[in-house]
């Protein structure tokens, strides 16, 4: 299928999350970032998560740094023995970790004497970082090169992509319209489905089945950055739900 | 720190996805998948979403499987046309992709009439791949070689999960402790948490903040193969709480 948003910037979110990998935490910070991405024309093309492990952190990041436009990292910014990711970053960039002496004067002057060895570790940063000052926390993240390193909390978090969003480079951006029935069974629309893809090369057709206390159904679902392309196919999609004797309806299912 | 699950088998999980990158959808299966693993024993070390284009499933399949001792996927073995797992597996693998004869009997003794070329598409596997039956649907995912492909929709992937894992390979089951306070602050509890990490180097320690309506809270993890030193350290992760003057809370937050 062809891509309608090629000439869009690229991304990458990399996860440093033990609590991921060992089922602790069920991550949100993925769907987030991809939703204000691709409100900002920018195609998230990888997410991946790895261990609290030195020599992985820096592997992933010197990897997705060159191979994406943009790399957002999540997790591991805290004030803890396991929060490693700003050293690992000093560490993929080559650069020294030291402390950020304006970073260090803000957290003095709201923290006071409660400021102490570990939360001096938020304000070090590799050489050249510029801090993500954000609403959400005094600690901040933060951009060395294209990357863009935040926290895990997804509070945290989403206070720092808010704060960055005007900075970012921006393309297309990637709109959706969707229909769904209850009972369409994909098996039956595919070959439909798949003459509308071809039809429309630059929208992006996805089928996607999902389950509901009344049975299973299924949503078509268009993306691109053509509106007119998308509400053409759209419509389609919805007359090959019709032909099946099911009543469409419009959008995802609740 | 110390890995006490060196010897445990490794594991990645491979997403492919568009409508995990685009934010259409949340992605549930890794926390489940995660979850299973660490009961049995199998260290989850690298999870990856990439998009729905050939190459990139390819590439990230013949990596995985190299650098784990099993690799699971998730989604894209549907009958729709943006359907490509099952063909990108068997060009991963360098084998045909082709129809298995008892799959496709099967279908049409369930389906009759219904079984049509789309659905025929699920029918067929790269050549020496083993079905996963499950009691979710008439079409399977399969194994070949240490790449388990399961489906995306949750309750499909989960049953096929199921339906594997008397088959998979075990190491030590990893069990996990936990306590957790309301009011905690990671800063003033870090150079505390660090010497417990010291002195139990074979237990992994993690600090989780979170959010609640009443205000922010810190969950103290322990993680690890060994339950009595779990315990130990869970009991001086609680006095360290305690130590704060606040009323430490065994386990997980609600």
């Amino acid at each position: 299928m062809s891509n309608p948003t090629a000439s869009n910037p690229t991304a990458a979110i990399l996860i440093i999350g033990n609590e991921i990998l060992s089922g602790r935490t069920q991550d949100v910070n993925v769907q987030f970032i991809a939703r204000r991405l691709a409100g900002i024309g920018v195609r998230l093309e990888e997410v991946r998560v790895v261990p609290d492990i030195p020599a992985r952190i820096i592997n992933a990041v010197n990897e997705l740094r060159a191979a994406y436009e943009m790399l957002f990292t999540t997790g591991g910014i805290g004030p803890t023995h396991d929060d490693i990711t700003s050293e690992c970053i000093a560490a993929a960039f080559g650069v020294p970790w030291e402390l950020h002496e304006e970073t260090a004067a803000l957290m003095r002057s709201v923290l006071g004497d409660q400021v102490n060895e570990a939360r001096l570790r938020m304000a070090t940063m590799p050489r050249g970082a510029v801090p993500i000052r954000n609403a959400a926390s005094i600690a901040p993240g933060f951009t060395i090169g294209n990357v863009h390193v935040m926290a895990g909390v997804p509070r945290i978090m989403q206070s720092m992509l808010l704060a960055l969003e005007p900075e970012l480079p921006r393309g297309t951006p990637i709109a959706m319209r969707a229909v769904h029935g209850m009972g369409v069974l994909e098996g039956a629309i595919a070959a439909g489905l798949g003459a509308i893809q071809a039809r429309f090369p630059g929208v992006d057709m996805g089928s996607y089945p999902f389950k509901r206390d009344t049975g299973w159904g299924v949503a078509l679902v268009a993306k691109g950055t053509d509106p007119a392309a998308l509400d053409a196919a759209i419509a389609e999609a919805t007359a090959l739900i019709a032909a099946q004797g099911i009543t469409p309806v419009p959008g995802e299912p609740d």
